[in-house]
């Protein structure tokens, strides 16, 4: 495939700055693009590989400051637009209709047949696969689950019993979905056999809505009774755990290794960094965003941002690291100050 | 099925606040909970909820306070009434026995009769498999494994080779038992060919004894000798890493994301928030508790409840943490003894 | 297999103190060890079961203290010798060269014929699989993925399409190598429909150079583009996150659930403990070194060490933990100065 670069910039509502005809063959990072080759500037951090590329054309945003003489693409949104280029140029793998003799379709199964079922993979009984999905090797899909159309369930993917998954959902590799909630109700006496853990029966169900995104290896259970739901559009990465009952908001983004205790509702547009924690049954309202490894024990605001350990607003959390920072200091000066205090009461 | 609500409370030794004879068809959330259905209540965050409930009948604690006219289900031990009840409906799986003649059961393995294993599991050689115990499909069970009666492997479940698992065990989906520990000697010359880390054979085993559960994706790594344990009855939330030669003690509880380095030692009835860390060589007394995040560096009494990074007793950290709020006032405080202390020595 | 005390010492170039002629025919921990075994001890925390043991012999360094009559096995660096002699009994299991009937070899792909390729193991198209390399049941090579020499790739591990694995690499159970990147652009129109998140095509790919082991339930994401790399001879630990791009120098340490943001370059020879989040973009120095837990939101020269959240320098960090558990006794001395330069000033 190749576009011209004012092809390209038509396509996404930017505009050029240099030769419009170029031809372009790849998308490529600063430092390994050639001359047909459109690149992609917005992080300061790397203003000298931008300085050195040698990329036919560059995108980025409306008032990026360029080396005089490099040929750009500018758009308003140059990640949004560097994303659909990036997409003409490698679009998502289409489905190849076809159900592997080396896959288990098992009884009561719907399959639409335009859907892509690898071998090896697993479907079960009564469950439901959408059009055009894809299933890749070692895929689980558990009985009685309903997995919508345009979805790639990546290799080793688990979709336990009554799950659902909407249209255009993503999960990578190794992720979990309707796994049991970690639900055990403590009995002192366990039938005279001494005390043990009873498990709490979690009898409903894991669903992504529509346009879900989940990140390798993670982990969404089930809920107790109803169902944890991630909802349209939300993205979740690598190793995040999504406890029984949690519900979280559409457009929400969760960067890797994030816990969400059980029953906590997250809401709409949340952006949570990596590695952060939230216990249970909290509430955070739309658009709250948290750096990363904060740890949360409150319900927080809409639209506030927050970090720490316990977490609070972001800004406190600046000070208070500093001020934690000069801490020794201040010991010292605590001290001399007593010092100075004593002397002045012996001399009064 | 259908209960009476008189024959749910007998069945937990509950007592019932209103019509016994009611017919009760399903466990519900309160908010989804219908005139016959019952649900369940205890934390005082959902009251609004218990308030608005047209569950037909509600299980709460003794002493409970609850609207007038609603019908309850009250038990000493309200959230293991509620676990009991739960099971009523929603009774495990019972295993079929069969082996499908898609799995693959090795030479020299020996499968219960009573056993089901499903499409695509695999048995390594000389394994057993006990009776009643469920295979699910993409699980793997190692050479030489021993998997006990009544366990139930969800899907892709791994369990190495020699690795033992007692009975009345569930493993999530995905969870591994018996990876290599962490283990390498730095080794300066590599023969010659540079510095290069040395593997130190993980040759010892991971072990999970009776009425263990392991959590979705939980690691459980083998033994650089002997072995890794987890005991009686711990339950292993999703995520969890536990490390070559852990032993984890009975009825201990630990949740989401959690680490524990090599060689530490968790007594008995110990609980553990989310993404609680512990670094190698511990010893943590019976009972102990610890605060989602905490970061343990130092032995723990039994006992005690932990919180913090580096974790200290709750209620220091509670104190600490209260501090470190007030701290950039504190700053402010200092100052302004300074200035005055200042000006007053100047006077003298 | 039997080995001499004596000829053990050789093999490692360690030296006997007592009875060279003792047969040892295991490696066992301290515990458990008896009169022909040969145990470890460098952990001064296992004083007791040193002195208690009943080992044959015992490695240990060249000049650790031992109780009289202990038979040792003295070597300059204890840990490695030990390596090597636990290598000795417990040598790496050998492929058998054999495609199982049961594994999937996808049209295109080449397997070399010294390789063993299990039941249910799957291997893409055009995939290659190098001499000797294992692969364990349910492992999902995908389309044009490249596997090297004398790899071990553990049940259900998962290496997506057109990623490289060097030779003499171990995938532990459940691993993911290039899983897609997360990435998304915000697009507030989404075509009329309203806001979304708009996935920027993961086209990169994942790498492993030579010798790089890769823990359980390990993520390593797929680059946006050109690739996410491990150098030679790092190795990974359980449930860690590399996110897209990120780039591990050789031989560098990652211990379990640490997870590194996206385009963080680390150096050579970097040790994290566990829990150690990074963000994105950042310049790790060689050999820096990160305590547990650590949260890093800026470059590390090389050589620090560094500890905390946010991470700073460890000396720093160990003095700054100290006075924040001085903090709530600095507040009321602090008031008392108050209180008394209150009074001299009300004095003068």
């Amino acid at each position: 495939v190749h576009f011209s670069l004012a092809e390209l910039a038509e396509r996404v509502g930017g505009r050029v700055d240099g030769d419009g005809s170029l031809r372009i063959a790849r998308v490529m990072p600063l430092e390994e693009a050639g001359p047909s080759d459109v690149s992609f500037f917005a992080n300061r951090k790397y203003a000298a590989a931008f300085a050195a590329t040698r990329a036919g054309a560059v995108i980025v945003g409306e008032n990026e400051e360029a080396p005089a003489g490099r040929t750009l693409l500018r758009a308003a949104n140059a990640y949004l637009a560097f994303a659909r280029i990036a997409t003409l140029f490698h679009p998502p793998r289409e489905p190849v209709p076809e159900i592997s003799p080396r896959a288990v379709i098992s009884e009561g199964a719907v399959v639409d047949p335009s859907a892509e079922i690898q071998d090896l993979a697993h479907v079960g009984r009564g469950a439901t696969i959408g059009a055009r999905t894809i299933l890749f090797p070692g895929v689980v899909v558990g009985d009685g689950a309903r997995i919508g159309d345009d979805c790639v369930l990546h290799p080793n993917v688990v979709v336990r019993e009554r799950c659902v998954v909407g249209n255009r959902c993503t999960l990578q590799p190794g992720a979990v979905l309707g796994g049991d909630g970690f639900g055990f109700a403590f009995d002192m006496e366990g039938d005279g056999s001494g005390p043990r853990h009873v498990k709490v029966p979690q009898s409903g169900i894991a669903e992504l809505e529509d346009d879900v995104e989940l990140g390798a290896n993670s982990t969404v259970d089930r809920a107790t009774l109803g169902k944890t739901i991630v909802r349209r559009g939300a993205k979740i990465d690598n190793l995040v755990q999504l406890a029984h009952n949690v519900d979280i908001g559409p457009l929400s983004l969760i960067a890797a290794q994030s816990g969400i205790s059980g029953s906590t509702k997250v809401g709409m547009g949340v952006a949570m960094g990596g590695q952060v924690g939230m216990v249970g049954h909290l509430t955070i309202g739309d658009g709250a965003r948290f750096g990363a490894k904060a740890g949360v024990h409150n319900d927080v605001p809409a639209g506030e941002i927050y970090s720490g350990y316990p977490a609070g607003p972001h800004r406190d959390w600046l000070r208070e690291s500093a001020a934690i920072r000069a801490l020794p200091a201040l010991v010292k000066r605590v001290r001399e100050l007593e010092k100075a205090l004593k002397k002045l009461q012996e001399e009064a």
